[in-house]
């Protein structure tokens, strides 16, 4: 066996760790030529112990396991593998990191795509493969940590207080690498986006602005251009078909169905996305534990306030199970919002942590993407009210929440990457994209609005990623019109973005809205209203998405407004006594906060 | 206080009763001019004791408790009210009946609308407000028992085995008095279908020729016309309200919503279905009593073999949690079917006995109508297949079986009286109208079927009940075409009743179908397959809407079927020899046993 003659050749993974995690395990996964057979051995180290090691297939990769004991100090191991001593960095946690307040009820996200939103260095191709090409729908347009640094002001000053964006990490393919979740290294910051310092001063410099940031973290695939492709630790490493290239056929209630075929099961899980995306093996037991820890090392190293997990229920779920088991045990009161594109709330709901789900499934992933009621709200507005249509969708969506052990911290999202823009879903209408926002804004969910949204851009109405994905106007030098300054916006894109910004920013203060209980009452005449209140205060929220002003009577809402009382509309200031009726303004949110 | 002279003039209800029931209460309502107030007393008869009696507002009503304890022999009670006495009939029940057997997956229901199916008799006014006009859709056409009972054989040879009519109960209205749903009189078979002992004559014989009869029962209202009406027994024996006349908005889901207003709730179960419909109130003792007795009252009489229960969520809920509880403490193995008309597994699922709802609440109904899946298999096959759309939502929507405590008990219906035809929904395709009926006997439900659809009668797409309700061909005496034996069908008519034929009768001897386990694959090139299977024998469903044939590899089904096998199509009787690919030809349906 020939070991390298510098520790230099040695990838070791996790880069490093840290002293004081709740479990105290940790395995090293360390790839160099030959490694595989040799006795690791540590240095005395206070605190830490070898416990074991371990190879897989290949001859070039060794697991060590090590106890990192509360007694241990930060300090710097020394592990000795084969005749190379490599120094392992064991550092101090942040004061507070476990105990930090993950986004929740009181939040708003903004959703980037991060080569799509600002241009803010000159990176260039950074020895990756793809270079920048703007003209390419498909291709990267050259966004960067540097430009979302630049634009913290703006996210922050729309009112939320949260970002997430697509994920980050390497994705050196030779096409599609833009969208980032195809990932070619999990520790290192794509370098068309910058460095990981550079993550690290813009996620300190959003921290520090009031902006948390969520890392999207992909646990089902990487990209083919993986430095394990080219020497896999083991043919189990991936799910692979010995008929050759298989792909999942999408079926996720497989595993919720009482009648699915084991066979149908399987292909959902260990089927591969795209064929440029091979399939990890989370029941093996090394890939789970990797993924694991590169969750925890992100979220120590840089302070992240959450994870919002691509293709959740893709992955195995025993996995899932032990994953946000460990996640939430290390951060308590942390989130993790989980994907399952699904209209189903009995679906979505399976996963969410505190559901006691028909078959003892156990998840504890505290919060999901709501996409039953994306798509209900979207419906909802361009529909005709009707028995279940319209309207209805929405009432008796938020009626399910009893399906859901915690709906309240569900996520709620005008659109993401995947979808077509909400404005143009919505017919162009801006009284019904304010109706979109302002009820994601006041319901009982984490509102996220995909960047974008708040200065009406648009996309065809047919999945189309790279224009959905469209470059933000002004993040780029030479744009001639700019949302960050308002320079070239149309009146109508500049009264969205300025009702935006008042609703978020109310929003953010509203202590009603975080945590305030809500009452609906069935729609009538294409209005949908409901209250949040609590023993002292209370809102009403009436959405009128007719063309014409409609006139509430009030004696439909007997337990929470009376005539004779005040309202205060939250967005204009204006205050009005009210009579027997309420008018709602033609196809328009109306917020009201009532008063004596 | 004057009562009447004659007994003649006391009108008592129940009309009788019998010994030996489990729950040993029995509530008669006495009603005769000035009987509030008497002090009844009853002649001694060995085992039954007169408990209490009660007045309501008017001084018209007398509420009579009694108990019947298992002592209680046959014979006729003697019931002194005033100077009076009435003569009370107390009846043996039949052998078994108890302990009958109610329908259940082994079943296949013929639902007929009584007067639109056959007239076997000319029974004319006699004596209502409304005669027969077949020229108006909304009219009476004068369909009866004589004519239902003339055509048990039909049915009986389509290969069901339970007929659920309509209401047959006495509607004595102006208008629309011909679909029932508003009774005049509860214990009275409206006289333009026949008598009570023509209704006797009917299940008896339908019975006979194994065919049960389900009894569509109304509790939520009354007809307008109701003799109660002209004398309420007390104000609030109707759900009234102080402001007027007030309609319920059908928010169903304000009975499950966590968020729904009490105003609201209350508006749904309290609000009055039509004006012609006052609702009654079943929170006041005697009303809850009174409906559960004569429920009970059919079923002991007529040898029921189960109930329909329509608009089944508007009744109140505490009330429909004891009328069914004591339902089937009577008849353990009887079935109850509701109507909620809601496309969700959640609202659905909450009302079948053995649910463990969100809020505690309790059913004791067996079955439901599967509204949900109605909706999903019609929608599926006139969409394209998407990841929502298309056979994805029969798939799906099967998969949430896991929602409900027993799957196999709802009904799954192709139509009833309240919807559009299936024949026209599907774009008047037979081989789609095939494809739904296949799907129907086939998985794990009891089937409905609506008369007529066997030969392929159609509809306004719109909501039109008159021409729903069509009248079947040749159930009229001179009738040009003539469903019963063929006159004037059209070839594809033809086919699709001997198809149905086949179909039903087959269905009646498969135990797979009765009880044999499910097992579903994601559908696949318009193509929905599934299998129905035990230990020893296997059934495969393949369901193909598409307008070309199909090959499908078996590899698709390993679990289930394998390349060499033999199949047998359980329709035309043809076997093959199974190689890698199934062929499934267009736009139909092909049900296979699977044999080594």
């Amino acid at each position: 066996m020939t070991l390298p003659a510098s520790a230099d050749t040695h990838r070791i993974e996790p880069p490093n760790w840290w002293v004081g995690m709740r479990d105290t395990s940790l395995q090293l996964m360390i790839h160099g030529a030959g490694v595989a057979d040799a006795k690791p051995q540590l240095a005395p180290y206070p605190g830490v112990t070898l416990k074991a090691s371990h190879r897989a297939a290949s001859a070039n990769y060794l697991f060590v396991d090590l106890d990192v004991s509360p007694a241990a100090q930060a300090g710097e191991l020394a592990l000795t593998v084969g005749g190379t001593t490599l120094r392992y960095p064991l550092l101090a946690r942040a004061p507070g990191s476990a105990e930090r307040q993950g986004f929740g009820p009181k939040d708003a996200i903004y959703l980037v795509v991060p080569d799509r939103f600002s241009q803010g260095a000159q990176l260039g191709l950074a020895g990756m493969k793809e270079g920048v090409n703007r003209a390419d729908h498909g291709g990267r347009h050259g966004g960067d940590l540097a430009g979302m640094r630049k634009h913290i002001d703006y996210i922050a000053g729309l009112g939320f207080t949260q970002v997430w964006p697509t994920p980050l990490l390497e994705n050196n393919s030779e096409k599609y690498s833009y969208h980032g979740y195809g990932a070619t290294d999990f520790y290192r910051i794509d370098p068309r986006f910058g460095s990981n310092a550079d993550f690290g001063a813009f996620t300190s410099e959003a921290r520090a602005k009031g902006v948390g940031v969520i890392q999207d973290v992909v646990l089902n695939h990487i990209g083919s251009g993986h430095w394990w492709m080219r020497d896999l630790p083991a043919p189990d490493w991936l799910n692979q078909w010995p008929q050759g290239y298989t792909e999942t056929h999408h079926a996720r209630m497989t595993l919720q169905d009482p009648y699915a075929a084991p066979s149908d099961r399987k292909r959902f899980t260990d089927g591969w996305f795209v064929p440029t995306m091979p399939d990890l093996n989370q029941r093996r037991p090394e890939v789970a534990t990797y993924l694991t820890q590169m969750t925890l090392w992100w979220i120590e190293r840089f302070g992240l306030s959450g994870i919002r997990t691509d293709t959740y229920s893709y992955s195995d779920r025993e996995f899932l199970t032990r994953w946000s088991a460990r996640v939430m045990q290390e951060y308590p009161r942390l989130n993790i919002v989980g994907e399952e594109w699904s209209p189903h709330p009995a679906v979505v709901s399976y996963w969410q942590r505190g559901k006691r789900n028909h078959d003892g499934y156990v998840s504890h992933t505290p919060s999901m993407m709501d996409f039953p009621m994306n798509s209900a709200l979207l419906a909802a507005l361009v529909e005709d009210d009707g028995p279940f249509t319209g309207w209805t969708r929405v009432y008796e969506g938020l009626a399910h929440d009893f399906v859901y052990p915690d709906a309240a911290n569900l996520v709620l999202f005008d659109g993401n990457h995947d979808t077509p823009r909400m404005y143009s879903l919505l017919k162009k209408d801006a009284g019904l994209t304010k109706l979109a926002l302002a009820y994601m804004a006041t319901t009982r969910r984490i509102p996220q609005v995909f960047y974008g949204s708040e200065i009406l851009l648009q996309s065809p109405l047919e999945r189309d990623d790279g224009r959905v994905r469209a470059d933000m106007p002004g993040g780029w030098a030479g744009d001639p019109v700019n949302a960050f300054n308002g320079t070239g916006l149309t009146p109508e894109q500049r009264d969205m973005q300025d009702w935006v910004k008042r609703l978020f920013n109310w929003r953010k203060g509203e202590r009603l809205i975080h945590d305030g209980a809500l009452m609906q009452y069935a729609p009538l005449e294409g209005c949908h209203v409901f209250f949040r209140f609590d023993a002292g205060r209370t809102l009403m929220v009436a959405l009128n998405k007719t063309a014409k002003p409609v006139d509430l009577p009030l004696a439909r809402f007997p337990e929470r407004v009376a005539p004779g009382q005040r309202a205060r509309d939250v967005m204009s200031g204006q205050t009005q006594a009210l009579g027997e009726r309420l008018t709602v303004p033609a196809r328009s949110p109306l917020i009201l906060e009532i008063t004596r």
